[in-house]
């Protein structure tokens, strides 16, 4: 998992139907300058600024549902680290 | 997932057969200079020019169909981010 | 799977059910400067300081659980390399 | 999916069972300076010089077979992008 | 799949029960300064200085066992590239 800062949102309203109903939220990962932001799905009612934990890959659908297609998923609000 | 501009498409006469009616669009992710430029098939009806967001590894055949060879699908069209 | 040493823990309160009970820990890989710390979930016992084995990705499941949603295990205790 | 250019083949005599009558191509990505060049099973015929469309990861063994070991599958030879 | 040489084994005596009886080497990818050595499961009898074909991710599972816990395995030896 890494461990990212909520920068944002993302809105999409044209999107497969299997997303309808998730939260999408702009991750940027920690101590890595020049790395990727990337986007995951919200399972813990995370929001911005928050410090949290992104599994990665089919990781994501065990956390979303196995019939959701997403590859990143936040599975914890950071307390400390 | 990622979020790209779709700048281009692919054209393949010769691929696997499970691939036939797939329509590969290219997608170059945002805010990531020097970043790769991927081959994503289309779920949504996204264009050139357009933003999308992308879902990478094996969701993108919960997105596809499970029996279609691809690693990447355009699963929503981004309004706003 | 890639060696790295466990440089930290973190933790985390509000998270998903699944991950209660887990042991999350920060690994820095070796010998890759600049290269993404990454959080693993402890299977061996292992601790701050010491050098571990992680498997990444889906097989994290298969150390971990298969209906628990990480993405990375740390699996040895490395000896000698 | 990665638009690459076949440069090369892999000839090993001592390899997995399930790996026999299987062709290895050496594939370079397009644009990508630096770039990690990668080894792909072939299924569509290709050949030295040509553009291809290589699918990564479990997606392979989609193309593939689901009991044959590998991470990267030519599926498609590329007339144009 | 990548191409690498085999440079160095690991020991790791408190481990996974299931990775109990595997050998695990040190594989360092071919023509990528800088690039992340990785330690994968070897399943051909290879040994340190060859040149060996590695797949990574859920693929080293087809190779190793479904029930083993490893992200990579050595699944051929390279004569020629």
């Amino acid at each position: 998992m890494v461990i990212g800062k909520v920068v944002g949102t993302v809105v999409s309203t044209r999107k497969s139907e299997r997303l309808v109903g998730s939260k999408f939220l702009i991750v940027e990962p920690l101590e890595q300058e020049g790395q990727q932001r990337l986007v995951a799905v919200d399972t813990v009612g995370a929001g911005v600024g928050e410090t949290v934990l992104v599994t990665l890959g089919s990781a994501a659908r065990v956390a979303c549902g196995t019939e959701v297609p997403v590859d990143a998923a936040i599975v914890g609000i950071v307390d400390q680290c």
